[in-house]
Protein backbone atom coordinates (compact mmCIF):
# COMPACT_ATOMS: atom_id res chain seq x y z
CA UNK A 1 0.00 0.00 0.00
CA UNK A 2 1.21 3.73 -0.76
CA UNK A 3 1.38 6.67 1.57
CA UNK A 4 -2.32 7.59 -0.16
CA UNK A 5 -3.61 4.37 0.98
CA UNK A 6 -3.65 1.84 -2.53
CA UNK A 7 -1.67 -0.25 -4.38
CA UNK A 8 -1.23 1.83 -7.49
CA UNK A 9 1.87 3.40 -9.31
CA UNK A 10 2.35 6.07 -9.33
CA UNK A 11 2.01 5.97 -5.34
CA UNK A 12 1.25 9.47 -5.25
CA UNK A 13 -1.22 8.80 -7.47
CA UNK A 14 -4.37 11.02 -5.86
CA UNK A 15 -7.62 8.45 -5.20
CA UNK A 16 -10.14 9.80 -2.69
CA UNK A 17 -12.62 7.13 -0.79
CA UNK A 18 -10.35 4.43 -2.06
CA UNK A 19 -12.19 1.14 -1.26
CA UNK A 20 -9.38 -1.85 -1.66
CA UNK A 21 -10.84 -4.81 -3.79
CA UNK A 22 -12.60 -7.72 -2.25
CA UNK A 23 -12.22 -10.63 -4.49
CA UNK A 24 -8.74 -12.34 -4.91
CA UNK A 25 -6.93 -12.53 -8.64
CA UNK A 26 -7.93 -16.31 -8.78
CA UNK A 27 -11.57 -15.49 -7.89
CA UNK A 28 -11.77 -12.65 -10.42
CA UNK A 29 -10.26 -14.60 -13.17
CA UNK A 30 -12.24 -17.83 -12.41
CA UNK A 31 -15.41 -15.98 -12.46
CA UNK A 32 -14.21 -14.54 -15.92
CA UNK A 33 -12.86 -17.46 -17.56
CA UNK A 34 -15.94 -20.00 -16.94
CA UNK A 35 -18.21 -17.65 -18.00
CA UNK A 36 -16.59 -17.16 -20.86
CA UNK A 37 -16.18 -20.84 -21.41
CA UNK A 38 -19.49 -20.92 -21.06
CA UNK A 39 -20.42 -18.83 -23.61
CA UNK A 40 -18.25 -19.99 -25.75
CA UNK A 41 -19.42 -23.26 -25.57
CA UNK A 42 -22.77 -23.08 -26.04
CA UNK A 43 -21.91 -20.83 -29.23
CA UNK A 44 -19.76 -23.46 -30.77
CA UNK A 45 -22.87 -25.70 -30.27
CA UNK A 46 -25.41 -23.66 -31.63
CA UNK A 47 -23.29 -22.54 -34.04
CA UNK A 48 -22.89 -26.35 -35.35
CA UNK A 49 -26.86 -26.01 -36.54
CA UNK A 50 -25.82 -23.28 -38.91
CA UNK A 51 -26.16 -24.73 -42.81
CA UNK A 52 -23.25 -24.52 -44.52
CA UNK A 53 -20.38 -23.07 -41.94
CA UNK A 54 -17.27 -23.91 -41.86
CA UNK A 55 -15.38 -24.73 -38.54
CA UNK A 56 -13.42 -21.12 -38.71
CA UNK A 57 -16.69 -19.08 -38.80
CA UNK A 58 -17.89 -20.80 -35.97
CA UNK A 59 -14.70 -20.38 -34.51
CA UNK A 60 -14.98 -16.49 -35.52
CA UNK A 61 -18.13 -16.58 -34.02
CA UNK A 62 -16.86 -17.86 -30.32
CA UNK A 63 -14.50 -15.30 -30.63
CA UNK A 64 -16.52 -12.36 -31.68
CA UNK A 65 -18.92 -13.43 -28.84
CA UNK A 66 -16.48 -13.49 -26.37
CA UNK A 67 -15.20 -10.41 -27.21
CA UNK A 68 -18.37 -7.89 -27.66
CA UNK A 69 -19.92 -9.25 -24.37
CA UNK A 70 -15.85 -8.13 -23.04
CA UNK A 71 -16.58 -4.91 -24.43
CA UNK A 72 -20.12 -4.30 -23.71
CA UNK A 73 -20.14 -5.50 -20.04
CA UNK A 74 -16.50 -5.25 -18.73
CA UNK A 75 -15.59 -2.41 -20.43
CA UNK A 76 -18.94 -0.56 -20.54
CA UNK A 77 -18.84 -0.85 -16.89
CA UNK A 78 -15.56 0.85 -16.92
CA UNK A 79 -16.25 3.58 -19.39
CA UNK A 80 -19.01 5.03 -17.50
CA UNK A 81 -18.09 4.13 -14.21
CA UNK A 82 -15.65 6.98 -12.96
CA UNK A 83 -15.83 5.80 -9.10
CA UNK A 84 -15.77 2.53 -9.74
CA UNK A 85 -12.79 2.21 -7.38
CA UNK A 86 -14.86 3.73 -4.50
CA UNK A 87 -17.27 0.89 -4.51
CA UNK A 88 -17.79 -0.32 -0.86
CA UNK A 89 -19.26 -3.78 -1.91
CA UNK A 90 -18.01 -6.76 -4.00
CA UNK A 91 -19.44 -5.56 -6.99
CA UNK A 92 -18.08 -8.11 -9.74
CA UNK A 93 -17.06 -5.37 -12.20
CA UNK A 94 -15.87 -2.88 -9.87
CA UNK A 95 -13.38 -5.81 -8.87
CA UNK A 96 -12.42 -6.29 -12.02
CA UNK A 97 -11.48 -2.94 -12.63
CA UNK A 98 -9.41 -2.55 -9.03
CA UNK A 99 -7.43 -5.68 -9.92
CA UNK A 100 -6.51 -4.87 -13.44
CA UNK A 101 -5.82 -1.02 -12.37
CA UNK A 102 -2.36 -3.00 -10.85
CA UNK A 103 -1.24 -3.55 -14.42
CA UNK A 104 -2.37 0.18 -15.66
CA UNK A 105 -3.24 2.22 -12.85
CA UNK A 106 -4.39 4.74 -15.57
CA UNK A 107 -8.07 2.86 -15.64
CA UNK A 108 -7.97 4.45 -11.54
CA UNK A 109 -6.76 7.03 -12.12
CA UNK A 110 -9.21 8.41 -15.04
CA UNK A 111 -6.92 8.77 -18.22
CA UNK A 112 -8.78 10.26 -20.58
CA UNK A 113 -6.84 8.70 -23.65
CA UNK A 114 -7.69 5.50 -21.37
CA UNK A 115 -11.45 6.34 -21.30
CA UNK A 116 -11.99 7.24 -24.65
CA UNK A 117 -10.85 4.32 -26.12
CA UNK A 118 -12.99 2.18 -23.49
CA UNK A 119 -16.00 4.47 -24.37
CA UNK A 120 -15.27 3.79 -28.32
CA UNK A 121 -14.74 0.02 -27.69
CA UNK A 122 -18.07 -0.73 -25.35
CA UNK A 123 -20.12 1.83 -27.59
CA UNK A 124 -19.08 0.60 -30.75
CA UNK A 125 -16.91 -2.27 -31.19
CA UNK A 126 -18.75 -4.25 -28.66
CA UNK A 127 -22.45 -4.27 -30.22
CA UNK A 128 -20.69 -4.26 -33.81
CA UNK A 129 -19.10 -7.85 -32.70
CA UNK A 130 -21.97 -9.20 -31.85
CA UNK A 131 -23.80 -8.02 -35.03
CA UNK A 132 -20.35 -10.23 -36.62
CA UNK A 133 -21.76 -13.07 -34.83
CA UNK A 134 -25.14 -12.71 -36.51
CA UNK A 135 -23.53 -11.50 -39.88
CA UNK A 136 -21.31 -14.84 -39.54
CA UNK A 137 -23.93 -17.10 -38.89
CA UNK A 138 -26.50 -16.19 -41.84
CA UNK A 139 -23.49 -15.08 -44.20
CA UNK A 140 -24.31 -11.47 -44.69
CA UNK A 141 -22.66 -9.96 -47.69
CA UNK A 142 -21.52 -7.32 -44.94
CA UNK A 143 -19.50 -9.86 -42.94
CA UNK A 144 -16.13 -9.59 -43.95
CA UNK A 145 -16.33 -5.84 -43.96
CA UNK A 146 -17.80 -5.88 -40.35
CA UNK A 147 -14.73 -8.34 -38.94
CA UNK A 148 -12.01 -5.80 -41.15
CA UNK A 149 -13.81 -2.54 -39.29
CA UNK A 150 -14.65 -4.67 -35.97
CA UNK A 151 -10.62 -5.35 -35.62
CA UNK A 152 -8.95 -2.32 -37.05
CA UNK A 153 -10.58 -0.73 -34.63
CA UNK A 154 -9.63 -3.19 -31.77
CA UNK A 155 -5.72 -2.98 -33.38
CA UNK A 156 -5.92 1.27 -33.46
CA UNK A 157 -7.53 1.26 -29.71
CA UNK A 158 -4.20 -1.14 -28.70
CA UNK A 159 -2.01 1.26 -30.30
CA UNK A 160 -3.14 4.34 -29.19
CA UNK A 161 -3.07 1.90 -25.67
CA UNK A 162 0.40 1.20 -25.79
CA UNK A 163 1.56 4.42 -27.40
CA UNK A 164 0.22 6.96 -25.21
CA UNK A 165 1.76 4.79 -22.13
CA UNK A 166 5.06 5.13 -23.52
CA UNK A 167 4.95 8.64 -24.16
CA UNK A 168 3.77 9.13 -20.57
CA UNK A 169 6.48 7.35 -19.12
CA UNK A 170 5.94 3.39 -19.18
CA UNK A 171 5.07 3.48 -15.50
CA UNK A 172 1.82 2.18 -14.40
CA UNK A 173 2.12 -1.26 -13.27
CA UNK A 174 2.45 -2.04 -9.50
CA UNK A 175 5.03 -4.55 -9.89
CA UNK A 176 6.60 -6.06 -13.41
CA UNK A 177 4.50 -9.22 -12.74
CA UNK A 178 1.45 -7.24 -13.05
CA UNK A 179 2.76 -5.39 -16.19
CA UNK A 180 3.80 -8.51 -18.08
CA UNK A 181 0.46 -10.71 -16.69
CA UNK A 182 -1.56 -7.63 -17.10
CA UNK A 183 -1.14 -4.64 -19.32
CA UNK A 184 0.68 -7.25 -21.44
CA UNK A 185 -0.66 -10.16 -21.11
CA UNK A 186 -4.26 -10.02 -20.92
CA UNK A 187 -4.21 -7.51 -24.02
CA UNK A 188 -1.78 -9.70 -26.33
CA UNK A 189 -5.10 -11.61 -27.29
CA UNK A 190 -6.56 -8.83 -28.48
CA UNK A 191 -3.68 -7.71 -30.96
CA UNK A 192 -2.92 -11.22 -32.06
CA UNK A 193 -6.33 -12.53 -32.78
CA UNK A 194 -7.45 -9.44 -34.79
CA UNK A 195 -4.65 -8.97 -36.73
CA UNK A 196 -5.24 -12.50 -38.19
CA UNK A 197 -9.32 -11.48 -38.64
CA UNK A 198 -7.68 -8.47 -40.58
CA UNK A 199 -5.34 -10.88 -42.75
CA UNK A 200 -8.13 -13.10 -43.09
CA UNK A 201 -10.76 -10.54 -44.27
CA UNK A 202 -8.41 -8.52 -46.59
CA UNK A 203 -7.80 -11.57 -48.41
CA UNK A 204 -11.13 -12.62 -48.48
CA UNK A 205 -12.37 -9.90 -50.06
CA UNK A 206 -9.97 -9.16 -52.48
CA UNK A 207 -10.78 -12.44 -53.71
CA UNK A 208 -14.40 -11.69 -54.15
CA UNK A 209 -13.19 -8.75 -56.76
CA UNK A 210 -10.92 -10.82 -58.31
CA UNK A 211 -14.12 -13.46 -59.14
CA UNK A 212 -14.77 -12.79 -62.76
CA UNK A 213 -17.69 -11.03 -63.25
CA UNK A 214 -19.58 -12.54 -66.42
CA UNK A 215 -22.68 -13.38 -64.41
CA UNK A 216 -23.33 -9.40 -63.41
CA UNK A 217 -25.86 -7.94 -65.49
CA UNK A 218 -24.62 -4.43 -65.12
CA UNK B 1 -0.36 37.00 -24.85
CA UNK B 2 -0.09 35.00 -21.27
CA UNK B 3 1.77 35.45 -18.28
CA UNK B 4 3.92 32.87 -19.59
CA UNK B 5 4.80 34.64 -23.13
CA UNK B 6 2.38 32.45 -25.56
CA UNK B 7 -1.15 32.67 -26.50
CA UNK B 8 -2.38 29.53 -25.89
CA UNK B 9 -5.05 28.67 -23.52
CA UNK B 10 -5.03 26.99 -19.93
CA UNK B 11 -2.39 30.40 -19.95
CA UNK B 12 -0.89 29.00 -17.53
CA UNK B 13 0.38 25.99 -19.90
CA UNK B 14 4.53 25.82 -19.37
CA UNK B 15 6.47 25.95 -22.55
CA UNK B 16 9.95 27.00 -21.72
CA UNK B 17 11.74 28.67 -24.60
CA UNK B 18 8.60 29.54 -26.82
CA UNK B 19 9.17 31.85 -29.69
CA UNK B 20 5.96 33.10 -31.60
CA UNK B 21 5.21 32.48 -35.14
CA UNK B 22 6.48 34.76 -37.83
CA UNK B 23 3.93 33.44 -40.85
CA UNK B 24 0.52 35.21 -40.84
CA UNK B 25 -2.63 33.09 -40.70
CA UNK B 26 -3.46 34.05 -44.73
CA UNK B 27 -0.36 33.29 -45.66
CA UNK B 28 0.32 29.67 -43.66
CA UNK B 29 -3.72 28.86 -45.07
CA UNK B 30 -2.61 30.27 -48.71
CA UNK B 31 1.04 28.23 -48.77
CA UNK B 32 -1.54 24.94 -47.49
CA UNK B 33 -4.15 25.87 -50.22
CA UNK B 34 -2.04 26.36 -52.74
CA UNK B 35 0.32 23.37 -52.75
CA UNK B 36 -2.74 21.17 -52.13
CA UNK B 37 -4.65 22.70 -55.38
CA UNK B 38 -1.36 22.15 -57.55
CA UNK B 39 -1.35 18.54 -56.48
CA UNK B 40 -4.95 18.24 -56.80
CA UNK B 41 -5.54 19.42 -59.99
CA UNK B 42 -1.92 17.81 -61.18
CA UNK B 43 -3.75 14.52 -59.96
CA UNK B 44 -7.38 15.41 -61.80
CA UNK B 45 -5.21 15.57 -64.69
CA UNK B 46 -3.08 12.47 -64.74
CA UNK B 47 -5.73 10.43 -63.46
CA UNK B 48 -8.00 11.16 -66.69
CA UNK B 49 -5.31 8.90 -68.65
CA UNK B 50 -6.20 6.09 -66.95
CA UNK B 51 -8.05 3.33 -68.71
CA UNK B 52 -11.55 2.61 -67.14
CA UNK B 53 -11.61 5.12 -64.21
CA UNK B 54 -14.65 6.40 -63.11
CA UNK B 55 -15.08 10.58 -61.67
CA UNK B 56 -15.45 9.37 -58.68
CA UNK B 57 -12.17 7.68 -58.77
CA UNK B 58 -10.51 10.42 -59.59
CA UNK B 59 -11.95 12.36 -56.90
CA UNK B 60 -11.49 10.05 -54.81
CA UNK B 61 -7.24 9.86 -55.65
CA UNK B 62 -7.53 13.33 -55.56
CA UNK B 63 -8.63 13.24 -51.97
CA UNK B 64 -6.28 10.46 -51.18
CA UNK B 65 -3.20 12.57 -52.33
CA UNK B 66 -4.38 15.26 -50.58
CA UNK B 67 -4.66 13.47 -47.03
CA UNK B 68 -1.65 11.41 -47.72
CA UNK B 69 0.69 14.09 -48.10
CA UNK B 70 -1.40 15.92 -45.50
CA UNK B 71 -0.89 13.21 -43.09
CA UNK B 72 2.94 12.68 -43.84
CA UNK B 73 4.24 15.85 -43.75
CA UNK B 74 2.57 18.26 -41.51
CA UNK B 75 1.13 15.53 -39.15
CA UNK B 76 4.39 13.36 -39.66
CA UNK B 77 6.70 16.92 -38.50
CA UNK B 78 4.78 17.21 -35.89
CA UNK B 79 4.43 14.25 -34.19
CA UNK B 80 8.38 13.47 -34.62
CA UNK B 81 9.20 17.38 -32.94
CA UNK B 82 8.10 17.96 -30.00
CA UNK B 83 10.01 21.09 -29.32
CA UNK B 84 8.41 23.09 -32.81
CA UNK B 85 7.01 25.74 -30.77
CA UNK B 86 10.74 26.55 -30.10
CA UNK B 87 11.41 26.92 -33.40
CA UNK B 88 13.07 30.58 -33.93
CA UNK B 89 13.10 30.69 -38.18
CA UNK B 90 10.03 30.76 -40.18
CA UNK B 91 10.00 27.09 -40.69
CA UNK B 92 6.65 27.06 -42.59
CA UNK B 93 6.30 23.93 -40.53
CA UNK B 94 6.75 24.23 -37.13
CA UNK B 95 4.53 27.94 -38.27
CA UNK B 96 1.45 25.76 -38.77
CA UNK B 97 1.52 24.01 -35.69
CA UNK B 98 2.00 27.21 -33.66
CA UNK B 99 -0.68 28.47 -35.40
CA UNK B 100 -2.90 25.14 -35.21
CA UNK B 101 -1.94 24.87 -31.14
CA UNK B 102 -4.14 27.87 -30.87
CA UNK B 103 -7.14 26.19 -31.72
CA UNK B 104 -5.88 23.43 -29.73
CA UNK B 105 -2.95 23.82 -26.86
CA UNK B 106 -2.33 20.09 -26.89
CA UNK B 107 -0.51 20.12 -29.64
CA UNK B 108 1.83 22.66 -28.12
CA UNK B 109 2.03 21.08 -25.06
CA UNK B 110 2.45 17.19 -26.29
CA UNK B 111 -0.54 15.50 -25.22
CA UNK B 112 0.33 12.03 -25.02
CA UNK B 113 -3.42 11.09 -26.97
CA UNK B 114 -2.88 13.95 -29.31
CA UNK B 115 0.42 13.12 -29.95
CA UNK B 116 -0.38 8.97 -30.19
CA UNK B 117 -3.16 9.46 -32.76
CA UNK B 118 -1.07 12.08 -34.95
CA UNK B 119 1.89 9.34 -34.75
CA UNK B 120 -0.63 6.69 -35.97
CA UNK B 121 -1.95 9.15 -38.66
CA UNK B 122 1.45 9.98 -40.07
CA UNK B 123 3.03 6.53 -40.13
CA UNK B 124 0.10 4.45 -41.19
CA UNK B 125 -2.24 6.36 -42.35
CA UNK B 126 -0.41 8.55 -44.63
CA UNK B 127 1.96 6.08 -46.69
CA UNK B 128 -1.41 3.76 -46.85
CA UNK B 129 -3.31 6.98 -48.59
CA UNK B 130 -0.77 7.31 -51.24
CA UNK B 131 -0.91 3.29 -52.02
CA UNK B 132 -5.02 4.10 -52.47
CA UNK B 133 -4.05 6.45 -54.82
CA UNK B 134 -2.31 3.61 -57.10
CA UNK B 135 -4.69 0.98 -55.99
CA UNK B 136 -7.70 2.95 -57.51
CA UNK B 137 -5.84 4.04 -60.61
CA UNK B 138 -4.73 0.59 -61.14
CA UNK B 139 -8.19 -1.05 -59.97
CA UNK B 140 -6.46 -3.73 -57.27
CA UNK B 141 -8.54 -5.97 -55.80
CA UNK B 142 -7.80 -4.77 -52.90
CA UNK B 143 -8.59 -1.05 -53.01
CA UNK B 144 -11.78 -0.97 -51.30
CA UNK B 145 -10.74 -2.97 -48.45
CA UNK B 146 -7.82 -0.08 -48.23
CA UNK B 147 -10.36 2.91 -48.76
CA UNK B 148 -12.25 1.09 -45.83
CA UNK B 149 -9.62 0.70 -43.91
CA UNK B 150 -7.68 4.28 -44.17
CA UNK B 151 -11.06 5.77 -43.74
CA UNK B 152 -11.88 4.07 -40.60
CA UNK B 153 -8.59 4.76 -39.02
CA UNK B 154 -9.44 8.55 -39.70
CA UNK B 155 -12.75 8.82 -38.06
CA UNK B 156 -11.02 6.40 -34.98
CA UNK B 157 -8.65 9.21 -34.77
CA UNK B 158 -11.14 12.29 -34.92
CA UNK B 159 -13.58 10.18 -32.03
CA UNK B 160 -10.18 10.23 -30.10
CA UNK B 161 -9.12 13.27 -30.33
CA UNK B 162 -12.67 15.07 -29.55
CA UNK B 163 -13.41 12.75 -27.14
CA UNK B 164 -9.71 13.17 -25.08
CA UNK B 165 -10.72 17.06 -25.35
CA UNK B 166 -14.43 16.84 -23.91
CA UNK B 167 -13.08 14.56 -21.18
CA UNK B 168 -10.28 17.29 -20.52
CA UNK B 169 -12.04 20.03 -20.43
CA UNK B 170 -12.69 21.16 -23.91
CA UNK B 171 -11.01 23.92 -22.88
CA UNK B 172 -7.50 24.40 -25.18
CA UNK B 173 -8.78 27.28 -27.63
CA UNK B 174 -7.31 30.26 -27.46
CA UNK B 175 -10.62 32.11 -28.50
CA UNK B 176 -14.35 30.95 -29.96
CA UNK B 177 -12.45 31.64 -33.88
CA UNK B 178 -9.75 29.68 -33.47
CA UNK B 179 -12.33 26.92 -31.42
CA UNK B 180 -14.09 26.93 -35.08
CA UNK B 181 -12.31 27.58 -37.46
CA UNK B 182 -9.61 25.02 -36.38
CA UNK B 183 -10.65 22.85 -33.80
CA UNK B 184 -14.17 22.12 -35.41
CA UNK B 185 -13.57 24.03 -39.16
CA UNK B 186 -10.28 22.16 -40.09
CA UNK B 187 -10.83 18.68 -38.91
CA UNK B 188 -14.65 18.42 -39.97
CA UNK B 189 -13.31 17.62 -44.00
CA UNK B 190 -11.49 14.59 -41.91
CA UNK B 191 -14.97 13.30 -40.48
CA UNK B 192 -17.52 13.90 -43.54
CA UNK B 193 -15.15 12.86 -46.41
CA UNK B 194 -14.16 9.49 -44.72
CA UNK B 195 -17.23 8.63 -43.53
CA UNK B 196 -18.85 9.13 -46.88
CA UNK B 197 -16.07 6.56 -48.49
CA UNK B 198 -16.98 3.88 -45.57
CA UNK B 199 -20.23 3.69 -46.52
CA UNK B 200 -19.01 3.72 -50.37
CA UNK B 201 -16.40 1.12 -49.83
CA UNK B 202 -18.62 -0.40 -47.49
CA UNK B 203 -21.60 -1.18 -50.11
CA UNK B 204 -19.04 -1.82 -53.05
CA UNK B 205 -17.90 -4.64 -51.20
CA UNK B 206 -21.08 -5.99 -50.13
CA UNK B 207 -22.34 -5.92 -53.94
CA UNK B 208 -19.40 -7.97 -54.71
CA UNK B 209 -20.34 -10.88 -52.17
CA UNK B 210 -23.78 -10.43 -53.64
CA UNK B 211 -23.05 -11.20 -57.00
CA UNK B 212 -23.59 -14.87 -58.41
CA UNK B 213 -20.90 -17.04 -57.98
CA UNK B 214 -21.46 -19.44 -61.08
CA UNK B 215 -18.38 -18.52 -62.51
CA UNK B 216 -16.21 -19.15 -59.22
CA UNK B 217 -14.53 -22.60 -60.36
CA UNK B 218 -13.69 -23.57 -56.58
Amino acid sequence: MSSEGHPYVPHGLYLPGYVPGFLSMTTILSVYAGVSLVIVLLTWRLSGRCAKISKIDRLLMCWFIFTGLTHIILEGYFAFSPEFYKEKTPNYLAEVWKEYSKGDSRYAARDAGVVAVEGITAVLEGPASLLAVYAIATRKPYSYSLQLAISLGQLYGDAAYFITSFLEGDNFATSPFYYWAYYVGANSSWVVIPALIVIRSWKKISAAFQVPKKTKSR
